[in-house]
């Protein structure tokens, strides 16, 4: 049994962690931490889980999480991250980080968007988690990045172009709308009910985050730069990102070219699924899938991608890449 | 016209009774104020208002309101609002309270379900604003008490049977069902989208303070002294109260003659309309109606109401009084 | 491994049923079936099965049916399951009906909500299928008729206080609020996006058939002739049911001793879960669990419980029925 | 007063046209029809018009409304309307028609995305009522095509760019997403609520009729030819379009001159408000506002607006355009 400690357990991808890993063959949970004011039974901070997890969620103690646990998810906030990942890393634990901290491999490109970034060594060796496109990788790491919620959908949607050099690598425009979970546990005035219910809004124009994390996972998978214009937009659901990808071909293609593009490309992975008709968000929530869909439209491709952001856009994913880094069936605990 | 100031004219209540008197012939904004924190340009504090109201929210000013206005809508919080009231009421004006502080007669209810009550004087002169009932004290007063949301739609659901003595006076259970707004403008845990969004729960178990309000005006209709379990919860929607309320009758009678009795009692009323199948909220939601419906059922009487909360549960009545205040058609401004 | 049916498959209960049993350990799905417009493959159904589930939808074939399965779960709708029934288990296969044809024991009553009944051989011999309170008849019958949702919430919520003898029993009142998908999944007016979403409403008012079944059983544990009020409310959600019910205790107790009558009730139960505090649909929704918790108020207990109307209300506890007739650990597959 | 007719009465469009010329002080309804089947008292239709409104929805008599009314509002579907048109306008009445069948000044256009146009004398004599930008031949008009919500919301974003040939004409990309009611109020497989809750989904991709109708429009604007490329998006909320629009600039432009290009063009508008930071739909729902923000990122314009489809999108200014028609105060019932 592959043992698993969560740092950062309280909040959303915590919680969907938890409840992945309670229906794990292979994995058992052995640690959970919080903030000292979030701790407590997970039975109290989750009512969800009431009779289906007895343990608690604890301050961490760096001294002993070494012992108990062979892999962390590190659920901590950005620019939090990286102060507690080298003592992990240096008890001889493998993690799994889901903040940006090590996701930018040009540390100027994280200081332009977050802060001074201060673990640069790990940096260098951090693999991007992103199984569809860096399986091998992944298998070998001791430091995996698990990706954004945006950056899945996004590339995950138009991978299948950029490794076949059919996209213009300047006409990408990521078009993104997700749940409000996205926006976390804490409230806030835009996520209060009265506000976000019956509302969709844009948000973080031309300043997101994501923006060059999508760059340079799309710039990976073409071998070439790629410029990406990226606008998330928040809508009144709990749950999933459906992007809708705009570019232009390098060359002229059909709709029955593209879906034996995408099915050949897709062909042997087991979550992600292309659909011969646009996805919804709620065929992919609850789920680790990703559902993709592209058309050739007036001299442009569209192309959809659906995913739950909780579970492929962060936990699901996060435990795909456990069970890659533990030789364990990829699909173990998340069908 | 009717020149109108509104205090606490930040929040919710405050906006759907600008919303109002925007619309409203015979009466005129000319002072708003809030907390220094929420002032500013309407346009500002409620996008919905660009273009539609170039008023200022301003830190109130005791000396000047007296000049400016004629009537003031009080939506400050319960116990804040008694602190100002006998100033308000003082320098001349007609106050609307949609506070708690001037509902209960008995201090001593008060007392057991606020704080102490520090305006004694002018609790004993105010006058319950529920139109449908308290009509012609409500023209004289100088103080209105604008009734809680939850006792607006428990009481309107079953005032003909109160009246008519028609039920047992200690088996009334209101059951009801509002709203996310009910809960006000600021965030907080449990109205954080994620949490409130596909969710119900009931609170207030056996607490709520509207219950002895509902048990106040219930007992004056019926003229005796009637007990009520109330019991909120809150659901995944913005706007809207459902009030089920069971109760027994204290002699038989059927769903003909409980049809005649309600349209006999409401014939009159411009706002409360009587159905003859269950309402739901979305019939009223935006609107100062109250739609009714009441059913004998396996020997009990369930009657049904549906109010907008923040209309006629709110800012609407308030309305709705002023009008009758000030001697104007009563539906002026909300038809 | 236990080889089950399902016959019906295409509706919202098939579809849970399918994804429990994907993830259950010693049973397999070896034979779906439904009208024949609704055939097809469960990818195409069911989008979110893609990639998760590689089976047909097929029409029934009687003749083969006995050969594939061991076990039916029968999600044919009232009325249309008791004419397949009684071939089904003249074919040696064990039965778990999701209709009503089998839950009212006396076919007058049944006869009175729904029609004439034409299989009362079986009826005689049905058992209804709530664990919690009949896993011994479950055990070992041939035909399990499984529980109507309201019915599942509305007596987990106060049988503690039945078996006491603490309920008068003409006092019982059933407040309960579902979600939408309670109304299945042909498209109507009343649950039309627009018109359900910002919605609250009540129907079936004094005429809803789960309220026979709610008396049968309420009766039944509390060894008398128990009378029930029950209401049913539709709410802008997908799943979960709330239920609130009120009842006159037989003797007074408190709220300490409520809680310790429900943790001992409960005790051994792996599916229900006594709070301290009030339980929202939320905390169970894609779960087999009901939160339950009561509370004295105002010389009445107010007993509220919440259930996923789709999962313990319905696939869910088919499952743990079948576990419980298999012999299989109760929970397998639903944790 | 304006003596008004609705024509399709009965849906959504209908209602909300009733309710703005309910509050209109110079126009009042004087008949209404529908198909017979959807005929009946405007409160029994639709209930929130419960004593607000005492008015019949009949079925159409021809004869009759040439003596009743001066104007007609055709809220007649597609293909279905200029079946009607020549006959109301042959009764000396102004027709504001709501549906596609006008709007397309090509023929050819219109049967290549609807069927063959059995009224192109009226045709080439109707005027597009997009107030903001053609209200003088709005004014002497006698037919006015009312515009599509989608190419409402799309125009109004850009409008000021394409007016300045500041666009690319080959650049723009309209990702648009709407609420719910934008299907109409007839029940569908897509709209039934548990499958549109927490939803939302891309349709029409590639083939949607409102993309010609963008492209004429926005041709029109610019004085010369442009190239759209359209794709809506249903979300789960009742009402309202988010487009975000993305385009090349033909000369660099920055935030602030983007910003007093738009204050400057939309300066004498009454219903567009130009914003500083991004609209939600929740700030105009139930409103003829439009908001509208852009922005410069990363070498394109990114363009927003924020409309009520049934509002602004239809209804609203379907009577915004009947005021200009008969020199009303163009506001008259919209504010």
């Amino acid at each position: 049994m592959v043992r698993v400690a969560i740092i950062g357990a309280s909040g959303y991808t915590g919680a969907e962690a938890i409840k992945i890993i309670l229906g794990h063959s292979e994995a058992e949970l052995t640690y959970l931490t919080a903030l000292p004011e979030e701790c407590g039974p997970v039975e109290t901070v989750f009512p969800q889980f009431k009779g289906r997890c007895g343990m608690e969620i604890e301050p961490l103690d760096m001294e002993e999480i070494g012992g108990v646990a062979d892999v962390v998810l590190c659920c901590l906030p950005h620019k939090v991250s990286m102060g507690f990942v080298p003592k992990l890393l240096g008890a001889g634990l493998k993690v799994i980080d889901f903040s940006a901290d090590y996701r930018l491999r040009d540390p100027q490109v994280y200081e332009t968007f977050y802060q001074e970034h201060t673990d640069k060594a790990n940096l260098a060796n951090a693999v991007y988690g992103l199984p569809e496109l860096f399986r091998d990788e992944i298998a070998g790491a001791d430091l995996i990045a698990n990706p954004g919620c945006f950056p899945t959908g996004a590339v995950l949607a138009i991978a299948p172009l950029l490794k076949e050099g059919l996209i213009e690598p300047d006409s990408i425009i990521v078009n993104a709308l997700t749940g409000s979970s996205g926006a976390g546990k804490n409230p806030s005035v835009k996520f209060h009910f009265p506000n976000m219910n019956e509302n969709v809004f844009p948000y973080g124009i031309g300043v997101h985050r994501h923006m060059p994390e999508i760059e340079q996972v799309a710039s990976d998978v073409a071998g070439c730069n790629v410029k990406v214009l990226f606008q998330p937009h928040a809508g009144p659901f709990d749950r999933g990102i459906l992007s809708t990808v705009y570019c232009r071909p390098s060359r002229e293609i059909g709709n029955e070219k593209l879906l034996k593009l995408y099915d050949d490309f897709y062909r042997r992975e087991q979550f992600v699924r292309v659909r011969t008709d646009a996805p919804g968000v709620k065929d992919v929530v609850g789920t680790n899938y990703c559902h993709v869909f592209a058309a050739a439209v007036k001299g442009r491709i569209v192309a959809f991608s659906a995913i739950d952001n909780i579970n492929k856009g962060a936990s699901g994913q996060a435990i795909q890449n456990m069970n890659i880094l533990f030789g364990l069936d990829e699909t173990e605990g998340l069908k």
